[in-house]
């Protein structure tokens, strides 16, 4: 051992972000003690307050540290829209790119029998419920154009249909194979104002 | 504002690291809240200690978070040769790629006189003390070879040679496994100049 113990606690912590190896995570704790003391302490409490705090939300799944998440809180959302997107990181990204003020439904994965994740698994149960309340008219189903994720897409609107809601889909724009979060801001502008309905 | 404020807050605090953008940012957090949660509280607590225990060696200026770091507290160390280096990085690249036994001085820097950085911010009147109490023999400077660490080296070469320490300097030449095609023009010209006889 010839490295201080906290040191090396901290680098290898550094580890658990994804994408940070052993020579990101020394740059990074070296970087940290050289030049941004107050930087790093307050990414100690964001984190700490964060993880222990931060839930799901009640209606869409979505993170939140409160029982509804502001997009579900807001009363200036039309909700009679409902987008179905497989991650957070969708969500975000849609909310980002295109001027869409509907609500959201945040599957937290897609449907991979191979791995156990289910109906139950992505809350469809809950999604059933919300559908069987009557507000909801269109269900844009915004999973990504993966094997997995169509497959998904043909199930929500197998269950769309069943509570006489319309499904759509993102129109064609989005690369086959890609992933959304990785679409340029225009491609899915343009692909969530072309949606299709889904046969 | 449609996302939860300690989430923004997270990905805000993601940002003091190093090569970390708005977008990795986002993928960690949201990595972090869906598959390590204990992960990122180690991580929390590591940066919390870390940062606010972790000072500077009183011997060599590396970090640690006691008084001696354990290179300069082991017995088992060479104390007549001393390995100046720039930055803690550089020593811990030398202490796991070489076998040197002996002990070490950290810059925490170069002189760089249009920076403010002189011969006090590097500590050199406390390697001067050092060199003063007589044990040391060789120093090998092994700082940069870019023009502030060679105008780094020449000084602490002066001051070695002051208290009648041998100065040494890392050889310069063509790496091993290395292309001659793709070595730089600077270095192969030394390499070659400096070449040495064939046994
Ligand atoms: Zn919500
Ligand atoms: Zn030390």
């Amino acid at each position: 051992m010839s490295q201080s113990d906290l040191l090396t606690q901290l680098m290898e912590s550094l580890r658990c972000l994804p994408g940070v190896g052993q020579k990101s995570a020394q740059r990074m704790a070296y970087h940290l003690l050289e030049r941004n003391r107050d930087g790093g302490l307050r990414l100690a409490a964001a984190l700490q307050e964060g993880l222990q705090r931060i839930g799901h939300c009640a209606l869409c799944r979505d993170f939140t540290e409160q029982e509804r998440c502001p997009i579900c809180a807001s009363s200036a959302r039309d909700g009679s829209l409902l987008c179905v997107v497989e991650t957070p990181a969708d969500r975000l990204v849609i909310e980002q790119a295109t001027g869409y003020r509907g609500l959201y439904f945040i599957l937290q994965g897609r449907l991979s029998p191979l791995d156990g994740i289910g109906p139950r698994e992505l809350g469809l149960d809950r999604l059933a419920r919300r559908l069987a309340e009557g507000e909801v008219r269109e269900m844009i189903i915004a999973t990504n154009p993966t094997v997995e994720g169509e497959a998904t897409a043909h199930y929500l609107a197998q269950l769309a249909r069943q509570f006489e809601v319309k499904p759509s889909r993102l129109a064609h724009g989005v690369p086959i194979g890609g992933e959304l979060e990785y679409v340029d801001r225009g491609t899915l502008a343009h692909a969530f104002g072309s949606r299709t309905d889904m046969p």
